[in-house]
């Protein structure tokens, strides 16, 4: 499994990937899923990879071999005119290598070869745009409604990312709230891993902005990890407790629901 | 999908569990998922359950079948001299209906029927228990180590009862711990839904205790649900702000994992 999340904010893109592999849990390593390429001034491009490692990676592979010879036929990455094409050559690609694991008779593709791909990036005299790329090779575009995508293992670092997420915070901030939500899905599943790569993009930049590995010794990240225990059970402290004895409503069995059963029931037969 | 949860601390058990049950995404309804039975100065007993609906409703039926029908060979669910003698009874009524559903000759269960529950209670001259029972009628009872149990859709709401649970909890702080924990889940995944039901066993107490359904209405969950967003914002304010600038350890590039392709190096080939 793998963790990838990729946030559009005002001021730009924030990446965050975990870096854990695993075929079969006896065998675990570690992988770059977060893979960058720029032409600075004129573009900036970022892909986070979730799936099968042979299948995400062939299609890097593609899309580079392709970049680096560009007398083919194929389109380079980074010759692409917008975000868009770019995530279409993407989504084709991955298509294709999925579609070459399978089989060419396979009616549809074999889900052990899948894999998914977030893309973000900026091309000059466009905005910065953000993609989430399906196996099947479509792929949808965040927007103010839905500005960020996970893939991989998203659901326990979600609930944190939708009740924090401002389209106004700082690239810094959006950082912070993705080690939160990285260190809620490490302490739940053992299939994402340490160390996280991060990756900043700041909107009309054109090229590759600040880059870090936290690893499980990073500073920063150890103040995170311990201090969101500690703020979140300050935070469960603060909330009104509970008093049965003025909940609202009545008892369940007066609505219609089964009381439990009683000894009286269960002897009457 | 559903989302039950059974927790265990000192002074007794707390269930809660959704209500929502749907055959495709286009029809929904609510069903009661969290059963009870009692024996006042006996015994309590409480099943949450989650998995296919027929099948969860069939299981609970043959118990209680059994249960007004003392005279059957088969054991009744208040008949059992332990907690453990109820988990068996459970999970091997359960597995018998799978795989009656699944046909004889099935080599193993169908997965489509398939279900789950989590038991709770205490029986006199025993203390209180919680087990995980699964489909195929084996069952894992909960300790020290591992003192909750959750079904169904339990990752977006695993985190916040992760770093948050502690053995000397109250009851009603067990509440209102649920209430965030599913709060977080209904936000999240549309195949959760309200109302909520609530139910207290204390331990000793031998009958069943407070037992409360949490409409979307209900003042204390409403309190619950927006108050936590904003707790959860102030508790992410408070942590400490990343600082790209002091962040320790050297660029990625510099650590043998491959910088960014610039365009100087696409343009060598």
């Amino acid at each position: 499994m793998t963790y990838c999340v990729g946030l559009l904010v005002d001021r730009g893109l924030v990446f965050m990937s975990d870096t854990r592999t695993n075929a079969g849990i006896d065998n675990i390593s570690t992988v770059l899923k977060l893979k960058t390429w720029e032409v600075p001034g004129e573009r900036f491009i970022c892909l986070l990879s979730a799936g099968n490692l042979a299948t995400t990676q062939s299609t890097i592979s593609l899309l580079e071999e392709r970049l680096v010879a560009p007398s083919e036929r194929e389109p380079a990455i980074l010759k692409q005119p917008s975000m868009f094409q770019t995530a279409r050559l993407v989504g084709e690609t991955l298509r294709e290598v999925i579609q070459c694991s399978t089989g060419p008779q396979a009616q549809s593709p074999d889900p052990m070869f899948s894999g998914s791909f977030i893309l973000g990036g900026q091309i000059k005299g466009s905005r910065p745009r953000l993609f989430n790329i399906y196996a099947e090779g479509n792929f949808v575009e965040a927007g103010d409604d839905n500005p960020f995508f996970q893939i991989g293992e998203h659901k326990y670092g979600r609930p944190i990312i939708i009740r924090t997420y401002d389209r106004t915070m700082s690239l810094e901030d959006c950082a912070k709230l993705l080690l939160v939500s990285f260190d809620s899905t490490l302490k739940s599943n053992l299939s994402v891993g340490l160390p996280l790569d991060l990756q900043f993009y700041e909107t009309d930049s054109l090229r590759a902005g600040f880059r870090h590995r936290f690893t499980k010794d990073d500073p920063y990240y150890r103040q995170i990890s311990g201090g969101w225990s500690d703020a979140l059970k300050r935070a469960f402290d603060d909330l009104p407790a509970f008093d049965p004895s003025t909940a609202e409503g009545v008892p369940l069995s007066a609505k219609g629901i089964p009381r439990p059963v009683m000894l009286e029931d269960a002897s009457v037969v």
